[in-house]
């Protein structure tokens, strides 16, 4: 056996072992009794020291430096694959024990606590905890730093999109800042001028889901590979094969629920889409979180709330919601494309439509950037959000820290440098969208009879089936013939927002 | 670290991976979509070989060597645990690797041709299939007669329920071959003289849901620690802090349902009694197959078919199912009862009642221990499983293999040695239910109200919190103050089939 064929047999018991893991993380979150949680955890925790072992043996180590001296004899996939392994491995090396599990014992203190602190607006209390968690990706950042040769908050963003650098998101973010603030009082000007209605409810928990059910299956989700449940976070898990996705349903609002599975369909297609033959491998695994949010996002944002596809799902809603009787606009296409698209300054990111997210996204970034960097302490953070708030979407949060810099759970859990992903996403799923409607002849027409046959073979040759082949640079160059900009997202921004044209 | 804790240590990590296992077990038989059996498979084997892996390093056997040299220092918890770490260290050392690949091919072949050669009634052509298995497991009683000094069908039995003999067997199942076919007779007398008027649906598997719920509650099921789903198979499965079970429902019989619920509740508060202290070790494990047969046939059969819980369950049976305006004798107490213990010559085990199911396991559990000893082979089954059918339950079973021979999924699965533990189960159960009643003041009364916590203090103490630290002979001593016999168990049946008091 080749060294590298013996290093990536044991990088297979680690997909196997990460298989196992994302079950069980899926079971935790919607069918796992409450009692279970401690003998769970210890499972959980012995499951991912037998991984980092496996990846820290001498004999991994050895079979690494061989397979590399020796890597112009391997193809394109098994070359990719090996360098996957070797970055894995130096920062697992990198990383030293003491580092890894004070951030596992500061980060499940801090998100315990964060319950609390947050529903009583407490950020004083909150704020050692943070500290601590600060110092500690400080630290961390600084080692991955000289080892990946970058800055240290580009070090911490290599976690969540390889190779990430603030020369690829400062421009697109210094553009977005300049144009979003103006361009959402121009939106909001030309809402102003539109009436909308909202649908009243109740609107009954089994119909919604069968109306998921129905959405879903046009857009191809592939229930022989994957199952729609309930948890109280709604989120898309499991693994390749096996893709589990979440919602939950609000009886007073069927349209949020609809939405968010039509999200969650979009990271199921990239999982289920992903080459059976590197199932296991880390080249066959999905890119990082920029990617798998361009996919849920060209789901939700580009496709699904858009004029035609309302066209395809209006009938459906009509059909499970609406009361024969009612003749009202409520159900009229204008009005719902008004309610998909309906914009709003909010508080509260997860609840923002695509107008104000990145804003939301800007502010975090230049925090949690400045935190890393030393330029900021944990403590001067409720100011910068207060001032970036007032600034970007002109509203006052000053002491408001449930609904302000407490009301994410990123930082607690130790995710610093993922915020950025979100929106980088969003500028991706435009620039796709975009060239999808270059290379698909008819495609509106498609999507308005819920045909997803052209779109899905696009992303599958383009997307899914490149797995971890290229980095996301290369991927959305070759797939959109550009680098990415902020341009199709603007455009698209215009076309639905003021234009109102899709 | 003393030899003792390195070795605990390592089997720690095994029960681990084991828990993991069983929540992917369940998972894959109530939630796994069908697309995912491929994946999962070779994610389960990987985990398994984990574990092979771990059992059978040289650092463990050097650790066992050495614990075992000085086994003298622990205490008596440790010392069980030190001795079926032992044995299972010796079992796995003594198969050859080829052997269980060999078993693991047959069985998992001879499970699919099963599902059609059952439902086509076709022995000719599943007999190759079984008489290789059967080759296997001959092979496999050779080596563990010799490694455990005992003969090779008990060889076998010693996997589902340690260190049982035929010298325990033999003359309980003699004793029961000769008491129960004329028992059968008159029990079938008696019942001929009752009317008995079985209640009509349709039953909505969701009101059944909700009476399952209500009677598992009663039971002191604990949903902190374990949940209640359906499958096609019921069964008791996951870990003792997180136990899950499993029924289907039938909607045109709801009693069924809950008999299965039940008798599955049995299984599931003795794994949630398991001591937390040991919760990943070989002690702390619920004993064999005979004992976890007992706590399932003591909470169905001698707890919830009795009359005393048919006072308490039946209100609930009627407020969910009988019309109101019914007032006819079906939903009477007595008729519940007859319902209850309603007897009847059958071809299916797993249909059987209490007085006819021992005959069954006796006709298996003859023909098995004569195809490991060599004096049958797989040819002969039907004529023997037929003149047994006739000598046991006077039917005739000539040529109809798919409710004879073909009807179990044992033997396809390689499980030699597991049958007698059912009847061993139904033994065992009747004689604790008579200790009970010696020990626990109004029993009855606290039956009839749905009362477990005396009935579960009793059950704690004596059976679920000595886990694995005796043997079930001891346990049974110990429990009932006498060793195991037929007498409690043709007490019970007198009682309940004959005088028809409990």
């Amino acid at each position: 056996m080749s060294a590298y064929t013996q290093l990536s047999s044991r990088f297979e018991r680690i997909g196997k072992i990460d298989h196992a893991l994302s079950i069980l993380d899926w079971d935790e979150a919607t069918m796992m009794p409450e009692g279970a949680v401690k003998s769970r955890a210890q499972v959980t925790a012995e499951l991912q020291l037998m991984k980092h072992e496996i990846a820290n043996a001498p004999q991994t180590i050895e079979n690494l430096k061989s397979a590399l001296e020796s890597e112009d004899q391997l193809n394109d996939w098994e070359r990719a694959n090996l360098h996957l392994i070797h970055k894995s491995v130096q920062k697992a090396r990198a990383l030293p024990a003491r580092l890894i599990e004070a951030m596992t014992v500061a980060t499940s203190r801090a998100q315990m606590a964060w319950r609390t602190h947050r529903a009583e607006n407490n950020f004083r209390e909150m704020a050692p905890l943070l500290t601590e968690i600060f110092r500690l990706k400080r630290e961390e950042a600084k080692i991955l730093s000289d080892l990946l040769q970058r800055s240290p908050y580009e070090a911490l963003m290599d976690s969540y999109e390889s190779d990430l650098r603030k020369s690829d998101v400062d421009p697109l973010f210094d553009d977005l800042k300049s144009f979003l603030p103006s361009f959402l009082e121009k939106a909001l000007k030309v809402q102003s001028a539109e009436k909308v209605s909202r649908p009243t409810g109740p609107f009954p928990t089994v119909k919604q889901r069968e109306v998921a059910d129905q959405l879903i299956n046009a857009l191809g989700f592939d229930r022989r590979h994957g199952r729609l449940d309930v948890s109280h976070h709604p989120f898309c898990g499991g693994t390749p094969r096996d893709v589990r996705i979440t919602t939950r349903y609000d009886e007073s609002d069927f349209f949020r629920a609809m939405m968010g599975v039509l999200h969650e369909t979009g990271h199921a297609k990239y999982e289920q889409g992903l080459p059976d033959d590197w199932v296991f491998q880390p080249v066959g695994r999905s890119l990082g979180m920029m990617i798998h949010e361009s996919q849920s996002l060209l789901s939700e944002m580009q496709i699904c709330r858009g004029r035609s596809f309302l066209e395809f799902s209006l009938p459906l809603f009509k059909k499970a919601f609406a009361s024969p009787s009612d003749t009202s606009n409520t159900w009229s296409l204008e009005n719902f494309f008004r309610l998909s698209t309906f914009v709003a300054r909010g508080y509260i990111r997860v609840d923002a439509d695509e107008v104000t997210y990145p804003l939301h996204v800007l502010l975090r970034y230049e925090i949690e950037k400045n935190l890393i960097d030393g330029q900021m302490e944990v403590k001067d953070v409720p100011e910068a959000w207060d001032q970036s708030m007032k600034d970007l979407l002109n509203l006052d949060t000053r002491g408001n820290y449930k609904n302000g810099c407490l009301q994410d759970v990123h930082w607690q859990a130790g995710l610093v440098g993922y915020f950025p992903c979100y929106t980088l996403g969003a500028l991706v799923a435009a620039q796709l969208y975009q060239q999808m409607e270059k290379d698909i002849a008819n495609l509106k027409n498609d999507l308005s009879q819920g045909s997803f046959s052209q779109v899905n073979a696009w992303l599958n040759k383009n997307i899914y089936q490149k797995a971890s082949l290229y980095s996301a640079r290369d991927l959305i160059q070759e797939a959109s013939g550009a680098p990415l900009s902020t341009k199709a997202f603007k455009a698209h921004l215009e076309n639905r927002y003021i234009a109102r044209s899709r």
